[in-house]
């Protein structure tokens, strides 16, 4: 990564919430190791469109602010589009719900990054067998050096992209419920429902009899097991 | 709401992954229910940006199909250009973890639905703030009648737009790691690890004297409690 500090552009200064953006680059880097869903904006037929899909990140990619990378089949009808345009990625993990006295100050709590950026086709074949790996290790650490090398045909068909990190913002929402001056003279309950996301105990194919490895039962664990 | 056969058009039709998709209107409607977290991609500065956003859902509202409110506040940099432009919410719920023989064949469980639409800024006070008690009761079901009704200042704040239901699509993937013929004669552990979202204890502020209301116990045992 280039700085600890997160330089947002205009487009990436949030507009609203300012007292809850962060400037340090290294939350902005966990956020995107939690999280396993982005959401990808993209104009397409004239309109945004925005897409979940898996993600992975590189802090030490060839990008400016290093990586992120997405990938997708070569004949999904966001890829050409994308590669004409500045695209917006957006990881936002839920945290809790956040009840006050007033519904105004009903809220969650939440960790948002957006990235914003022209994309890079990835077409070194080398980068793009790091990147399609990192995205499996992305959602189970570990677990691509266990598998078998991806072959001609999986590669022709999977095409990758990568975004600069250089242009993202991050923020965050964190506490209990804002409370004004007035509410204190109000009654009822206030408070924090924290949430977050669980795995519960991996479920084996029928046609595997291998053991569960123990990278699989850690991630489950580490995702705090129901 | 209209119909129960969801009828995307050519532009919420999926390009890729057609047997994923969902045509039951019922399921789209389940998805817009559980989900928290709604991702809004508007077109600003030129570029895609994708925020997140609480929502909520008035099948029977007055947009064709029904009416997804979203609310922010009336300074916020999104509000004017979604205004002028048709706009995009995605809302995505994870599922599972797919751990294939092939890296190929990772994949996610997920519920994603995609609605497209020209937005309607709500200026009827009664719908505002309806929509605004929907928003505070998708997070917590039943909490709005137990607030204290919105005052001028906070309707003043807050700015609601709907979308319509009408153009909405919706796809999701179940089951486990997809099977091709050779990934028989590879060895090697292959299965599913579901995730869900769960809620832990509420926690009471400091300058309540309330118990937790039944409502919010029941809505964090609803989520799973941990």
């Amino acid at each position: 990564m280039t700085t600890q500090q997160l330089s947002p552009t205009p487009r990436t200064t949030p507009t609203r919430g300012r007292n809850r953006q962060v400037e340090d680059r290294r939350q902005l880097m966990a956020l995107l190791s939690d999280a396993l869903v982005a959401h990808l904006g993209v104009v397409a037929g004239g309109h945004p469109v925005v897409l979940p899909t898996a993600f992975a990140v590189d802090a030490a990619g060839p990008d400016d602010g290093g990586s992120l990378y997405l990938h997708g089949s070569v004949a999904a009808g966001w890829l050409a589009p994308a590669l004409e345009q500045d695209i917006c990625v957006t990881v936002t993990e839920l945290d809790g719900l956040v009840l006050a006295r007033t519904g105004f100050h009903h809220s969650m709590n939440y960790r948002s990054a957006v990235v914003i950026g022209r994309p890079r086709q990835v077409t070194d074949l080398e980068e793009r067998r790091r990147a399609l790996d990192l995205v499996v290790d992305h959602m189970m650490p570990g677990r691509a050096a266990t598998l078998p090398p991806a072959t001609r045909k999986e590669l022709a068909a999977t095409a990758v992209i990568a975004l600069p990190l250089a242009e993202a913002s991050m923020k965050q929402r964190t506490g209990g419920a804002s409370l004004e001056p007035g509410d204190l003279d109000l009654t009822g309950w206030a408070g924090l429902v924290p949430v977050r996301r669980v795995a519960s105990a991996p479920v084996t194919e029928d046609y595997v009899s291998d053991p569960v490895p123990e990278l699989v039962l850690r991630r489950a664990a580490e995702l705090g097991q129901a």
